[in-house]
C-alpha cells in the first residue's frame, strides 16, 4: 500500500511537470502545436520510469527532470511524425497535429520537438552530459528504425514473429529502456546497473506493447479507450494476426487479413474465432509473460537492496494488469 | 594567391570529408537517402567555414571534423524536409528525397539525419560540449522558425522588407554563424571573439541570400545552374518581389505576381521591366553591399592578427562575386 503510494505520488509529480511545460516563441504555429500535443495527456509512463530510475540509485527526481521531459517530448515527436505517416486522424481522441493544423506545419514542429528534447537534456548540468546523449541518440535512431520497419511489414505479405518482436523492441521498448538508463547514468549508476536497469525497460516495453497487441482485441471495449479490433480491421501485423497467419493453413485468415472489404463486425468476429482455434490468445499471453519475467529476472539481478526494487515489481504489475 | 591556394585547399578537404560520410544500417530505407542526399555535391560552405573558423582561432580543422559533418549534415536535413513542404521535385537537378522514394521516407531520414547530426557533435570529445550543443540547438530551432515563416509568407499578401531579412536571417545565416561559433568555441576562442565570428557568419549570410534572390533575376542562365526568374514565376517574396510590390503603385506588380496564369517569358520580361523603372536591382545590391560591409567590419574588430583574416576575406569575396 505504502508503495501504491508512492508510485502514484511519481505519477503525480510528473503528470504536473509536463503539464508545466509551455513553449514560447515565434511563429507560434511551431510551438501551439507542441504545447496542444504534449498537453492531449497520457499516462507519462517514460518520465515516471525516468523518476523511478533516479530513486532506484539513490539519486532523486529533481535530478533528472531533464531527462524525463526530454524523454517524454522525444516520445511525443515521434507520435506527431507516425501520425503523419500512418494518416491518422486520432490521437487520444483529439485531432492529430497535421489534421488539426496541416501536414507541413505537423513536419516542421515535430522537427522542433525533437531539437527542445536536447534543450532539455542539457539543463541538467549533469557531468556525464556525453554519455547521456550517446544513449539518447541511439534511442532516437533505434525508433526511427522501428517506425520504418512497421512500415515496411505493411507492404510486405509475411513477416515471422522474430521480426515483429525486434520491430517492437526498436519502435517502443528501447524507449523505455533508454529512459532508465540516461536516467542512472545521471545519479551515478554504474555501467552494469545501468545496462541491467536498461534491460528491464526493453523487455518491460516488449511485454507492455504484447499487451497492446492483446487489449486491442479482447480488450473490454468499455474501458480500453479505442475501438476494440482496430488491428484486425487494418490487417496490421500484430502478434496475434501474424501468429494467426502461420498457424492456419486454411487460408481463413489470410483471407481475411489480405482485404479490408468486409463487414466490421464480421471480420473482427472472424479473427476472434482463428485465434480461439489455434489458442493464438494464449500464445500471446504467454510471450507477454516470458517478457515480464525476463524483466523481472533483470530488476533482481541489479546491486541494490530488495527494498528499492518494490516500486518497480509494482509498476510491471499496474502495466501488466491494466486493461487500456 | 597564396591566399587562394589555401581557400581552395580548405574547400577539397572538405568536399573529401563529407563524401567519405557512409552511413549503414537497417533498414537500409532509412540509410540509402541519407547518402544519397549528402553525395549529391555543393560548395561545402558550411563545413569549410567550420574550418576556417578553427584556424583563424589557432586550431586545426582536424578538431572541428565532427562539427563540420554535424553542420553538413544539419544543414542537409532541413533540405529534406524543406524539399517535402515546398514540394520540389528536384534538388541539384537531382529528384528530391521525397520524389526519389516518398514522403514517409524522406520525413523519417529527415528525422534520423537531425539526430546523426548530434551522434557527430559528441564525436569531438569537446571539453564544451554543452556550450557548443546550446549553440547547435538555437541554431536548429532558428532555421526551423525561419522555415514556418517563409511558408507563411507565401499566404501573406504584404511582407515588409525588415521581416523578410529576419526571416532569411533565421532560414539560412544563423546557421552560419552557429557553424562558425561552434568551431570557435571548440578551439578554445573567448566569448567575445565567438560572438563576433558569429555575427560576421550571420551577416555574410544574410549578404549571401540577397545575392541568390538577385541571381535568381539577373544571373547568367548558362551559369545559373537553376531557372533563371524562378523566384518571379512562383510569386516568391524575395527581396526583389516585396520591394517591387512596395514601389510599384500602378498595380502592375501586383497584377503579376498574384497570378501564375501568364506566360513565363512575359512575366519575367515584366518584373525585370519594374525592377529597373524602380532601380529595384540596385536597392538590392546596395543592401547585399551593406551586409557584406558589415560582415568585415565584424571581422575587423575580431582580436588575431590581420594575416590570419585573410582567407576570411578572400571566402567573402568569392561568395559575392560568384554567378551560381
Amino acid at each position: 500500500m505504502i508503495v501504491l503510494n508512492k508510485l502514484n505520488e511519481t505519477i503525480e509529480y510528473y503528470v504536473q511537470l509536463i503539464e508545466g511545460i509551455n513553449y514560447k516563441g515565434n511563429p507560434e504555429e511551431l510551438y501551439h502545436p507542441i504545447n496542444y500535443i504534449l498537453q492531449l495527456g497520457g499516462k507519462r509512463l517514460r518520465p515516471v520510469l525516468v523518476g523511478m530510475s533516479a530513486e532506484l540509485f539513490d539519486g532523486n527526481k529533481q535530478q533528472v527532470d531533464a531527462i524525463a521531459k526530454a524523454v517524454e517530448i522525444f516520445h511525443n515527436f515521434s507520435l506527431v511524425h507516425d501520425d503523419i505517416m500512418d494518416n491518422a486522424p486520432l490521437r487520444r481522441g483529439k485531432k492529430t497535429v497535421h489534421e488539426k493544423w496541416n501536414t507541413n506545419i505537423a513536419i516542421l514542429s515535430g522537427d522542433v520537438m525533437l531539437v527542445k528534447a536536447y534543450e532539455e537534456l542539457i539543463k541538467g548540468n549533469y557531468t556525464n552530459l556525453d554519455s547521456i546523449i550517446q544513449v539518447f541518440n541511439q534511442t532516437a535512431i533505434e525508433v526511427c528504425e522501428g517506425q520504418q520497419l512497421d512500415m515496411n511489414f505493411e507492404t510486405r505479405s509475411t513477416v515471422s514473429l522474430d521480426e515483429y518482436i525486434e520491430m517492437i523492441k526498436l519502435k517502443t521498448s528501447v524507449l523505455l529502456g533508454g529512459a532508465v538508463k540516461m536516467s542512472a547514468l545521471a545519479v551515478g549508476a554504474n555501467e552494469t546497473n545501468a545496462h541491467k536497469i536498461y534491460l528491464f525497460g526493453v523487455n518491460m516495453g516488449i511485454a507492455f506493447q504484447l499487451m497492446d497487441d492483446y487489449l486491442d482485441a479482447f480488450g473490454d471495449p468499455e474501458k480500453f479507450g479505442k475501438q476494440v479490433g482496430g488491428d484486425i480491421l487494418c490487417n496490421k501485423k500484430t502478434y496475434l494476426n501474424i501468429l494467426a497467419l502461420e498457424k492456419d493453413t486454411t487460408g481463413e485468415a489470410t483471407k481475411w487479413l489480405s482485404s479490408t472489404n468486409f463487414e466490421d463486425q464480421e471480420k473482427i468476429h472472424a479473427l476472434l474465432n482463428i485465434y480461439q482455434t489455434y489458442q493464438i490468445d494464449e500464445a500471446c499471453k504467454a510471450k507477454m509473460n516470458f517478457y515480464y519475467e525476463l524483466a523481472l529476472q533483470n530488476l533482481k539481478d541489479i546491486n541494490v537492496t530488495e527494498d528499492k526494487k518494490q516500486v518497480f515489481i509494482q509498476f510491471a504489475q499496474w502495466l501488466m494488469n491494466r486493461n487500456n
